[in-house]
């Protein structure tokens, strides 16, 4: 549906420099592992399944100018990269779960050189990067039948095609509804303070010919008010094993709005979102950012010299107010079996 | 405290640029109504209590050159006027009732001359102008009753100085609880798409020397999970005989917000706000702005070209879910009596 948003090519990382969008259409490309964390630190490349991705990739990238033989020194050096890589971002679980799925692959091959080390993390991180179209493809087909035709529908951020490799989550959702030959609308929040609502939704979207609003963020409680929402679709940076998302800043007033006007709200994620780590949300360690982000726009002074700001990245939507979780192994519903444990994510009767 | 937002000096009015601050201070002097009528349009003067001030002043521009003596002459270019000036904002009930104010002026003394309708006209225009500065003080007396030392409160857009002659109506509470010796902290909304919170609101409190915070407004939700707003605090544009309340976009997803949590949310407006041709919020009609305002910033475009664009000015918050509205006679109680009369805007029993 779309040209990726990064891949692997030419022993480098091509990305879209979403920073750019909607006016630029650029790639940059990242030879090396520093460029690429630049990369995601400065949000050019976002949305925690891409997150993943990028991960991976920047192992390949780390390793590639290892020289010599010693698997020791390469496993050293290897471990600092991981947690190098895992300095970009500290809320998106994705990157964390691909940096221990490397890792594992490290592990379980005690006896490997490290030129088959090389070949094994390639194969993985490629694996990363094909499981990720395949699980977003399978999301969008569970998650479609929730929209109906000549339904009116809100999403927040972009968990689209340009947080993922090529489809998206939410977004994959109304692709894939599209797909189904179904007609509907979509009001996409422009979420503050950083636009990819504005920029980044909005831009896919009208690619894909889906009738597309953008709204300020505080217009959604209006709209909902109005009756012309049908449901809310998010998606999600990490998930507490209690069902608790934590997604962009904004979504948890959403997710209360929605309820207050008996709404459904869903969030929609890979199961690789949930932190089998954290039992509750509570758990989940929300990113500050920098003041200059709500303060200026464009290089405009939008706040006086002085004034405290508070940009939380992040915010928590408890599971009680989430409908269902759309993930690659259908609809998951709330609240969760109380297992204790991280069983339910294998158990298929926690799926509708 | 601070220095007025708008005066009638020497035969023209004066008034502050607000769409150039935070950056600079600068003021605009109108000599012709067409002039004045573009400040407001262009929201170089804004806040409704201000804009029943400036309709007053107006008048004055528009009458000052009209030559000769012939009253039935003089009515007709009055109400001409009177219509052109209400053209500019259609919400803001202040600009009517201050319209409707000078008409009855004029039909009051019917046989005065051309000259000494001018001189009336402008008694009251002035008149209007103290009235305000002494609401504003009163309302502010009578709100800052609900603010405790070591408090934390919400606020939207600009209900300030810069909306009124020089106190505010929902800022003016905490002017005067400041002078009141009570210290306390406030969060600021930015108020997308024209930023008046950042601009305006955080320009105005930190000249007060009050604790002020910058939030995106899709932020409140988050600080109001984390127990960290002890109040919300709004003005309004215009209030429907039973309480229902049009303010700028974005006060109803706050009020439900803070009915949500708990957390008691305030109307704070002079009498003058109400509407007594409007029973209920129903029937206020919304002022759909420009696209431009939300898709472009500073010149940078933040949306793709074609993109759909909904951007309401206000909307209306049902009175359920607002605790009290504050006014110069004390705050009104919730739901008000059914009396199906504007009385209780004269009826004592109706404050407390």
């Amino acid at each position: 549906m779309n040209s990726p948003t990064l891949t692997w090519s030419n022993g480098a990382v091509k990305l879209i420099d979403q920073t750019l969008l909607p006016s630029t259409l650029k790639y940059i490309i990242c030879r090396d592992v520093k460029t690429l964390w630049q990369a995601i630190k400065t949000l050019q490349v976002r949305g925690a399944p891409a997150l993943g991705v990028a991960a991976g990739f920047g192992v390949l990238l780390g390793i590639k100018n290892f020289k010599g033989f010693d698997r020791q020194k390469f496993e050293k050096e290897f471990l600092q990269l991981c947690d190098y890589i895992g300095s970009s971002r500290p809320t998106a679980v994705n990157l964390f779960n691909v940096l221990t799925q490397m890792k594992r692959v490290v592990a379980a091959h005690p006896q490997a050189s490290v030129r088959e080390l090389k070949d094994l993390l390639k194969r993985e991180a490629l694996a990363i990067y094909q499981e990720d179209r395949r699980v977003c493809r399978q999301i969008g087909k569970n998650g479609q039948k929730l929209i109906k035709s000549g339904g009116t529908y809100l999403t927040v951020c972009n968990a689209g095609a340009l947080a993922t490799v090529d489809y998206g989550t939410a977004l994959g959702v109304f692709y894939a509804a599209k797909e189904a030959g179904k007609t509907f609308k979509v009001y996409s929040c422009e979420t503050r303070p950083l636009l990819q609502g504005a920029r980044l939704t909005c831009w896919e979207l009208l690619r894909a010919k889906i009738d597309t609003t953008l709204i300020c963020d505080n217009m959604a409680g209006a709209l909902m008010q109005q009756g012309k929402i049908d449901g809310v679709f998010a998606g999600a940076d990490r998930i507490a094993l209690n069902g608790d998302a934590a997604n962009k800043i904004g979504t948890y007033s959403l997710a209360v709005l929605a309820k207050y006007h008996r709404i459904p709200f869903y969030i929609v994620a890979p199961r690789s979102t949930f932190d089998c780590q954290t039992p509750t949300g509570q758990g989940i360690v929300i990113e500050q950012r920098k003041r200059e982000e709500v303060a200026t726009f464009a290089g405009v002074v939008t706040a006086p010299k002085g004034v405290n700001v508070f940009n939380p990245a992040f915010d928590v939507t408890p599971h009680s107010l989430i409908e269902g979780i759309v993930t690659e192994n259908g609809i998951l519903k709330l609240p969760l079996p109380k297992t204790g444990k991280p069983s339910f994510l294998k158990n298929k009767d926690a799926f509708r």
